[in-house]
């Protein structure tokens, strides 16, 4: 038994329209219109393969097929949210693919003892909403329902405000519940499986990650008639920290990565020193010590630009997430079902923070990679050969299958 | 004869308080609503003077006091914009210490050969439209007419749209006319004056002042899953350029300055390596030549950093204005009258570019300076003692009397 290839490139390029960028991208941000449309289009596709939809308090959309026996389901899904400009394979291919999953075994008119569910996660990508995988968050019990509801987004409003704006504040408690496995297709974001010429990763867990937030409040003043002896310009303390965040993984360990992606500056005109400055700092290492010993670094070199320029600073490591090993039950049948395939593959790390690493705290949890061209993600370039998507859909069909067990 | 104190006070507390922000200080950009009210409340108080109030093509307000002669007038002014979450002071102290030297005339009865004209430029700052001092730069024939009504804001508002919105789309050339002088009383925004127990700065001229743009472009990716070493971030490079520029002057001159004051990352969120930076870069000195030595050190240095980083640039030098010595005349009256006044003061240059700077292009100009307290501006926190302020209305009300030479 195969996916229908043609069957999944429809559904994708139809998803793919919504919230469409000029250059072929994706801005769908979490809870927004175009987020709405999405969502409708998939609930609609799920009703037509005859699933029973159920929304919950976080707007997590679920699909249910009925399994032979009264089980506990086996779920799969990712989420529909983009980033701005981002593309067209994050998250929704994961999504497409188990929709294409449940298709085929329809087709095949094949049964399983275990319900097989397909899940839509809410705000996964943390771009609109803080923090990230918010709503698989509090599924597993890590985020208070409470606090989800009120994150704001920059313009100061309310998650559960836009969940009921756009229809989908539901009423099924976001609690976690038996669940047979999770597993979850999504595309590597890095570049590993393209230069080894591999189509599947058999993720065998997602490093640690911390994310932290950096306040510098230097003196603002005017650009022109300030000497240079007497500034306190919070920009230079933070080009000072952008710096040092670039060395720490040098000094640390290969395969550690460290970002400021989010700068803020205050008041942001040519002519005015900068008062306030407002980053980002993300930190991710397979080895949570190695994080640890990251953000201690941080904290040194913040100190010390901090000092030399003469401003004040706030550090806060607002969220961090230990690294997560997936399940050997779900890791193993990944790998099986991709050698049962003859598909190219090997047992990777993920980079990234997915939906599954809150998952796995609930049951056993598992996710397979397929490639990104050049590594890229979380822009309008992301891409990865059909090829791959069908090795990956066909691998998360006979894996699915196997925990889901032919009834 | 002397200004009335309370009465300049009293204009001062009622004018601050359009646009006023909860700290005390003022956001009142360029031709928004609230700079339509500074302006309704100003042509008041000039048509309540007896003053000819007339508006030019650019939005730029004259009231004009009749002389005794057909002469070219007197003109006195500055501003009533500010930057966003700026001070009280910049600007609207000038036009205020006009209006008091006006009123002043009117008590006294006393008569000029010269009209004595009040005069308020739109958008001094730049912090809305750029460039800044534009409508004194078109009056000039330094800037185009059409160019400054295409200026455009970072909604994407023009100039034009906006003057005519507000009700100042005047229909008297802005052109050059023949006038007996332009002064100017504005703060410092310096530490000078204040650091030296001084009142009055005798301003000799402005120095030479270029405004840069710099784009990089690196590759925006994922923050989690993208390896350190294929990295192409644009803020690691920005952050170079802001260290680099900050280390110019120190090389170069003690009275130069040079400051990144806008810095804009795109996507700018936590977990994206930021594949864009818009950024400016302001250089101030005394010397030309050295202005343009420090602007070939900065095409060193963003080459520089943008090689090491592997992302491509571009930079653009698009606004310089040369140093603008002012007139002996004006200078000198302006020294007399606050030599005669007792007042503390000295002969100073103006590390801020003001529309004096393109008066200077059409007739004898000066400007006075009163004390920034710890030199700030541009900030909330700017503040200048009323006693000063008191010396500098009257330096202002002497000078402007030899000058415009009483009948």
């Amino acid at each position: 038994m195969r996916i229908n290839r043609k069957r999944l490139e429809d559904a994708f390029e139809t998803l793919g329209r919504i919230g469409e960028t000029p250059k072929g991208g994706l801005t769908r941000l979490a809870l927004t219109d175009e987020d709405k449309r999405a969502r409708d289009q998939m609930v609609a596709w799920m009703k037509e393969a005859g699933l029973k939809v159920s929304v919950d308090q976080m707007g997590n959309i679920f699909g249910e097929r009925a399994g032979t026996e009264w089980l506990p389901p086996m779920m799969m899904g990712s989420h529909v949210d983009s980033v701005p400009t981002g593309g067209k394979y994050d998250g929704q291919l994961g999504v497409l693919c188990t929709l294409e999953v449940i298709r085929s075994l329809n087709n095949h008119g094949l049964r399983t003892r275990h319900p097989v569910t397909l899940a839509i996660f809410t705000n996964e990508e943390g771009a609109r909403f803080q923090p990230a995988m918010i709503a698989s968050g509090v599924m597993a019990g890590k985020i208070a329902l409470e606090d989800a509801y009120n994150a704001r987004d920059r313009n100061g409003i309310r998650l559960v405000d836009e969940l009921e704006r756009i229809g989908y504040l539901g009423s099924e408690p976001c609690l976690p519940r038996p669940l047979r496995a999770y597993l979850e297709l999504h595309i590597e974001q890095g570049p590993f499986l393209e230069e080894e010429g591999l189509s599947v990763g058999v993720v065998e867990g997602i490093v640690g990650i911390s994310w932290s937030r950096l306040t510098l409040e230097g003196v603002q003043d005017h650009a022109g008639p300030t000497p240079m002896r007497i500034r306190h310009d919070a920009l230079v303390a933070a080009a000072d920290v952008v710096r040092a965040v670039r060395a720490i993984p040098g000094q640390m360990s290969p395969e550690m990565v460290a970002t400021v992606g989010r700068l803020d500056v205050s008041p942001n005109i040519t002519n005015a020193i900068p008062g306030r400055i407002v980053m980002s700092v993300d930190v991710r290492d397979p080895k949570d010590e190695h994080v640890t010993r990251a953000l201690g670094m941080l904290d040194q070199a913040v100190k010390d630009a901090a000092m030399r320029e003469g401003v004040s600073y706030e550090l806060e490591h607002y969220w961090r997430v230990p690294p997560t090993p997936f399940h050997p039950e779900v890791v193993d049948a990944v790998e099986r079902a991709a050698k049962s395939l003859g598909t190219r593959h090997r047992r990777i790390l993920s980079g990234a923070g997915h939906d599954a690493q809150y998952m796995a705290a609930i049951c056993p949890t598992g996710m397979i990679f397929v490639p990104s061209r050049n590594g890229r993600s979380h822009c309008e370039e992301e891409f990865t050969p059909m090829d791959d998507i069908e090795h990956g859909a066909n691998t998360l069909l006979l894996a699915a299958l196997e925990l889901a067990r032919p009834a």
